[in-house]
């Protein structure tokens, strides 16, 4: 009798602050390599995960996905906990799930949400160090918030990538951006989209903070984007401020 | 000319994750001596600070209270800055001030409030680790809540007091407590009171979650105060959970 190879997702919560990014890489600890030792270790079979986001180094999730195929007999409900025995406690597995095979993460449609927590405020704060930037001079959050309509639609971000990236087409589409001041002064920009380009979420942030201090009106969004050009935009801001919030598969009604 | 010695009050927020708690030990660092050091080393006087809430190890502050007499002429306001280039970024001084020379951070009435908060959910969040308690079980905030309301006013809180404990008159007065739960499943009981025993914060956290998980009935509290007993109430609930968020001196209106 043959066995049968099954196609697994995992949901993935971690804290990124002690890892190099997710993507195995020569030289540093990785999500995906601690993920890929865990799952091999646990089921007896080489295991190698795909991910949807390939989070930077510093870079935190709550609901980052990753697949893998398998011939093992647990339930795939009951991966999730016999694998979290096996991981540090910066990295924990949400959910497990049985998905058809031809479930690809990055390949199938998606709508991604990222949340950049800035700590908006004259003095930090020790427990928020390590998951928000922070940042003294004061944001103007009302601007902010205006500036981010400009990035809702589809449109080239060419300007909001990466000059490093060797991806052709630059064109995706936003499909929410929000901006919010909390209580305890953390400033969240919230940011759906299909499918974002590298740094794409840290360069908005970037630049939705030089909006927030008066360097750059609101609608001067509209003028970065034509220019398809990196320099136009903001500077990147720091990893330890975003965070990759959760990934929808298939159309939202 | 003689030199005028001023007292100076700083408000300190930490991560008590890496320290032994506040007080000064002879086995591990704890915040009291970082203070020390670090003041000692700024104002080149041997200063020992006076703490107000004497965290236990793992508990941490956004408002915890320190007072110390120096002799210094930096303006008072500006110590607070040149001291965080001197400490590590798990503790941050917030303010710094002048004080009377009488003010004591433990003997001058206050109302100081604590936050217990527990992430009440199926599986662990790695960025909510340090500062908040996991619990799996369903916690039942309503009955929390109504359990809270015995607590308020005055009583002897013998039953709420670490048995280890050498305080002779255990009565105190609680102002307020709160229990709420938050969309991201942190369920936070918020206290505030003129004093508080030895772990007295952590046995109402404890006794609470037991009311949460229908252990308690919350009128059993009633009984509870009553019996005078540390045995009669529920575990003292992890010191990861625990943050001193304000001490406020002089009575609210």
């Amino acid at each position: 009798m043959e066995r049968e190879m099954r196609r697994i997702k995992l949901v993935v919560a971690y804290e990124g602050t002690n890892y190099c990014g997710w993507q195995v890489q020569p030289n540093g600890v990785t999500i995906e390599e601690m993920l890929n030792n865990a799952l091999t270790e646990l089921l007896g079979e080489n295991i190698q995960v795909i991910g949807a986001s390939r989070t930077d180094a510093g870079v935190h999730s709550l609901g980052n996905v990753a697949v893998f195929d398998t011939e093992t007999k647990i339930p795939p409900e009951k991966i999730c906990f016999a694998l979290n025995q096996r991981l540090p406690e910066d990295i924990v597995v949400q959910t497990s799930c049985e998905v058809p095979k031809d479930f690809h993460p990055r390949r199938c449609y998606s709508e991604k949400t990222y949340a950049y927590r800035i700590l908006n405020r004259k003095i930090p704060v020790p427990t928020l160090r390590h998951d928000t930037y922070f940042y003294y001079r004061d944001l103007d959050v009302e601007k902010m918030q205006q500036a981010a309509l400009y990035l809702l639609g589809r449109h080239d971000f060419k300007s909001f990538c990466s000059a490093k990236t060797t991806v052709e087409d630059t064109v995706r589409e936003i499909l929410s951006c929000t901006v919010e001041r909390s209580l305890e002064h953390v400033v969240t920009i919230r940011i759906t989209g299909t499918g974002f380009l590298y740094n794409m979420v840290r360069i908005i942030a970037g630049t939705l903070i030089s909006v927030g201090i008066g360097e750059i009106e609101p609608s001067v969004i509209e003028k970065i984007l034509k220019k398809k050009d990196r320099s136009a935009a903001g500077p990147t801001a720091p990893a330890q401020g975003l965070t990759m919030l959760e990934i929808k598969y298939g159309k939202s009604t």
